[in-house]
């Protein structure tokens, strides 16, 4: 974890913003896999974890704002337990490492929140997501798990996006360790692929690499043959030459911090002419996108230009015509480019989606919008220095989008149906990296990973 | 998955067994990890899996006994999501390999439970784990989650112990197959060892070789120059010479059986002269027990049998002293072996441990022991011809745990803790297997794993 004084400094800033009453951030719970005792790997609450440090099971912690200290909530293990876990450190030890002031049992937590209650200070606590939770919340609060979703803090939810939103240079530090572990994971899949193996035999490689540099992986693999289905987690394919493999997957490092990355390449040594022409126009369509950001510029406006450039380039290969700007306006091109251009990344691969995609994402006055294509964008407001964002333009032909659109005479004036038809087995392409915001411009974090058609067949061909 | 006749059998004779009213086995959902759609790997419930064999999420079925058909609940995607996450089967197609007689879509169960109820037919439940499912029996039974565990239905969980404690011979293929990649994965640990190295460089090489073979790890590795913490999951320790390895995992394959198999090795090429005695001593006491495995003897038996060879051991080594009966009885060598030597296994690594560790491990007229070790046995029961089960004998030195003995001059006539004290930093040694029982016997299950210390050396020296 980080120092002490990270903590306290964090907590301080956010105790400001709230002002009064009392921050509950509640820590994650083991989860069952298949009986209670038989547990997933513990993954803590980014919230928690980013206020107090701690990456401990049955935790929580009261930011007491109007009495200015912090309280962790939690219990010191018997020797019982130390027999079958060993040592731990007590809860004195933690509270030290976090920098709060005072440590409680757990279930004092509903006590010390009933005490609130009757001198009438507010709770403020954050959405949700485990229902471990939300039977506590609803116990402590009395408020019903249904009711949960429009009951929590939006002042607490503003505040911690706010200052969640820029990271700072020991969070960068972290998210390139991610991106680290990601490019060897990358990497070691490329040169591993060949026809006759098992998309499995590719996630277990990548796996077994974030698993061995101490994380996990921040988000379940994407590695398939099918590239056009967006959010494929079927690996049980064999490989065949001729396929691409779009593989979207990235470590959580130590402290838990994420890398997002995407690489397509061949399942041959080298791209066909074919793969080739639409690989280029993804990944100049990523560069121009890349180097369009800097603090100030719009997201959703890349966004915008990255699905224009996309059509330019289907309309110079005969797959789209008519005018572009008609074109991109009325969301033709979403038939090859039906999602978003990136969102924030963090200490979670889509950064606070547990706070709320649209108050991460979007502000007031900028509305997310309802088309196709353009409503899957997370992220559209102005970027500020300091945000980490993913870009990730693709291509993709989707056999049952085409049908779709086709039958229904949709966008004619603009797609090309008899042409795109002869691309219906091509799969997907997608290139993806992770960027931070800067003043002037931006920073690509971590190590280079390859990605021009000539970097990715080297690695292909060692 | 199996074919359609094994789950329809297998219904037919649950059915059959609980002779009345409605059975509810529930799916499982996707669990958050750190937002709501960032989930850990799908795991399906074990029950769930045996009698309906379908691996996907948000679904439920009832066996309706009274109308002698089954219900499959469960919703076809949109064309949206086929987008997203590609072609699927209908739930028709579901249904048919199932053989389930009728699909409703899922908000319908609460309508068929509330008919049910109507009818005054007895609805029959599993006692839930996980709190997604939890809060659905709450919504559709009107019972709340706390008293959920007192009014699941004991007729439907005796007759589901009853039937999945006998293993088939298409379950031990099963069985068989996690056993192999079980065994890749502790030799390439084996091999990879070396002194400089982190744990965690051994469990991404053991977890890589799980999910590159289409399944993932039946429970969190425990991997650990701290062999003496039971259930230690931390993997950030340095292997330095002089240590041992304890390693005790195990794959759960494609169709979710597991493998649970435990080995113990030097990070140095060869065993010391200190290790070798006290591995001798495990290896004879995990032998002996398998050897004394045959339908009809009761487990709990054996697992005497072993603490007292286990005593005799340690007392030809001077760590124990005095009259061994005496010592055994009283509990005294469960200083060195504080653990039961064993549970069932199947779809669960401690299979059924969802329906209640007693009802699957014990019966009427025998009851658990409170004894220290001795309450920690999950299987006492007599054996039945098609039970498979582990064999897990350990000798470890728990330093916490010494301290808190002598302290209280704890079975001071039977340990001598002057002499254990010169081994407290040796660790522990594990060494499990998993066995079918037989008629007038036993196998061995999977293929055989470097087990002496001559074949352990052997690997290790490769």
């Amino acid at each position: 974890m980080f120092s002490k004084e990270t903590y306290t400094s964090r907590r301080k800033i956010l105790n400001e913003k709230v002002n009064s009453g009392l921050i509950l951030i509640m820590g994650n719970e083991d989860t069952p896999m298949n009986y209670r005792d038989n547990t997933f790997r513990f993954r803590q609450d980014s919230n928690f974890l980013y206020y107090l440090g701690l990456d401990i099971h049955h935790q929580a912690a009261i930011i007491d704002v109007d009495e200015n200290k912090t309280i962790l909530f939690g219990d010191d293990l018997s020797v019982d337990y130390i027999v079958w876990m060993g040592a731990q450190p007590t809860m004195r030890e933690l509270a030290n490492k976090t920098g709060a002031e005072e440590t409680q049992p757990y279930k004092n937590i509903e006590t010390y929140l009933n005490q609130a209650k009757s001198k009438n200070q507010e709770i403020h606590f954050l959405p949700p997501y485990r229902t471990e939770n939300m039977l506590k919340l609803e116990e402590w609060l009395g408020i019903k798990v249904k009711d949960l979703p429009n009951q929590y803090s939006k002042k607490l939810v503003n505040a911690v996006i706010e200052q969640r939103s820029i990271k700072t240079q020991e969070e960068i530090v972290q998210m390139e360790d991610a991106l680290t572990i990601t490019k060897e994971m990358h990497v070691a899949t490329m040169k591993a692929a060949k026809a006759g193996k098992k998309e499995f035999d590719l996630t277990g490689i990548a796996q077994g690499i974030a698993v061995g540099c101490g994380g996990d992986l921040a988000y379940p693999i994407i590695l398939t043959v099918n590239g056009q289905t967006l959010h494929n987690h079927y690996h049980g394919n064999t490989l065949q030459n001729g396929q691409l493999i779009l593989g979207d997957f990235g470590a959580e490092n130590a402290m838990h911090y994420a890398g997002d990355i995407t690489r397509t390449f061949p399942v041959d040594k080298t791209f066909t002419q074919k793969q080739k022409e639409i690989y280029e126009i993804v990944l100049n369509v990523e560069n121009t996108a890349i180097q369009s950001l800097k603090a100030g510029v719009q997201y959703k406006t890349i966004h915008l230009q990255a699905g224009r450039n996309i059509a330019e380039g289907l309309k110079s290969l005969g797959l789209m015509k008519g005018d572009l700007d008609e074109a991109v306006a009325a969301g033709a091109h979403a038939l090859f480019f039906p999602h978003g251009l990136g969102h924030m990344i963090g200490l979670d691969v889509h950064d606070m989606e547990d706070l709320g995609e649209n108050l991460v994402g979007y502000r007031e006055g900028l509305e997310r919008s309802t088309q196709f294509g353009l409503r899957s964008l997370r992220l559209g407001k102005e970027l500020e220095v300091g945000n980490v964002v993913t870009v990730e333009p693709g291509i993709y032909f989707i056999p049952e989008l085409i049908d779709q659109w086709k039958s229904e005479n949709k966008f004619n004036e603009f797609i090309n149906y008899e042409k795109v038809n002869t691309y219906r087995d091509f799969g997907g392409i997608r290139i993806e990296d992770n960027c931070l915001i800067k003043k002037d411009g931006y920073q690509v974090l971590g190590p280079p990973i390859p990605k021009t058609i000539a970097e990715v067949e080297n690695e292909r061909n060692q």
